[in-house]
């Protein structure tokens, strides 16, 4: 069922589908977590229903071009930018992210978004399943190398890939980083409460950058009662 | 001037020497990070004055091999050793670490912890500084190859190595860890104060798993008045 949701109770509207997924904190912490400078060019890729690219809207004026594979949810994100007025800034493409170097010229942008699927696609029992949630979740259809050829080829030296992950894949995300000339430069661990693992990153890596790195403060969401921490809900506000 | 301390107010004495440098923080919240299994065969290398060995001595009853290259620093291990009768548990070996696969045989050990030379070998002004301390934290004798290389070799299928690091370094220790087929299984971050940068990360790596990894709940050593977090207390209290 389609549903038009307050972008965190703010100005922005955000259109959403019940059967597919909603926005989540992934992008909210992500968007939080970028140096924006003026004039940047931005690519957000596997977009979804455009998250990203929305709250960004909200922090700079530079053009956004955003790339959504599944043509239902880009159908979702379509309207979402219409309802908002932003046609003239962001850019929405429905097609796959690896045909990008086709449509661009190497060395384009100056910062590249990203919240991809974050399971592999070695569990045999997705394998015929190309249901719109499965593609969002597993790498049917990119995965980190694909992502990673993808920065070394449209960023800009010294341009920036920023993505959300989990911290189980941080030693493929790292080495296939470095294979790709991509350096990884700040990470932020995000752990659901205290004294728990971490279940959520978020790297930036430049491209041809040195290899020293930067783990910035942890960042917990949820108090013991399940209620947000008052630094999350700070950056709520911030996003508007 | 040589000295003899309570290694943190318990039943042990480390000798140490304030010309050279004190055991640290990074000893101590290293062999907390350990999951100790009995009758494990234990290598401690770049061990210094023997912090860690000597602090594992309360923990389990396993043998303990440590190994210093610099004999001033050595003696002062061998003078701990001794003055807490651990002769016959901790076997202190004063060579370089890089030769240890001529003293043991490949897959000896179940354990290899290390609190290694921190810093890179590329400024200039440190290549003709070999005194005591350079060589302590610069590497100059070993370095994160060496070590990684010996980890491989030595460890059996399965064990761990154990190690305290800089966050700065992390691309570099994973890159070179997952090159000697050293899969990253858990890491901690630790971080000085609340909303502050971490400082210090501890990784275990085993040899020849795979590579799904864990982030530890974040370690957070200081209150904003400069005094110990009650968990940091309670860690002490443990190794008696």
């Amino acid at each position: 069922m389609k549903v038009i949701n307050d972008l965190l109770g703010y100005n922005l509207k955000i259109v959403q589908d019940t059967d597919y997924f909603n926005f989540s904190l992934d992008s909210v912490l992500l968007v939080h977590f970028l140096n924006l400078k003026k004039n940047m060019k931005i690519l957000d890729i596997c977009s979804g229903n455009c998250p990203i690219p929305l709250m960004l809207s909200t922090k700079t004026n530079s053009k956004i071009v955003a790339v959504e594979i599944q043509k239902e949810i880009y159908n979702l994100a379509k309207e979402s930018i219409e309802l908002n007025d932003l046609q003239n800034q962001i850019e929405l493409l429905n097609m796959d992210a690896k045909d990008l170097t086709d449509s661009f010229e190497t060395d384009s942008f100056d910062l590249i978004t990203c919240n991809p699927p974050y399971f592999k696609n070695n569990d045999s029992s997705k394998k015929n399943d190309n249901s719109i949630k499965t593609i969002a979740r597993h790498e049917l259809m990119i995965n980190l190398e694909d992502i990673m050829r993808l920065a070394r080829k449209l960023l800009k030296n010294n341009g920036s890939l920023v993505m959300v992950h989990r911290p189980e894949r941080l030693s493929e995300i790292i080495s296939i980083m470095l294979k790709n000339n991509i350096s990884p430069k700040r990470i932020q661990f995000i752990y659901p409460k205290d004294n728990k693992e971490s279940n959520m990153l978020i790297i930036e890596g430049t491209k041809n950058g040195n290899n020293s790195l930067k783990v910035l403060e942890p960042m917990i969401i949820h108090n013991e009662d399940g209620s947000y921490k008052d630094n999350i809900k700070d950056i709520f506000k911030t996003i508007e």
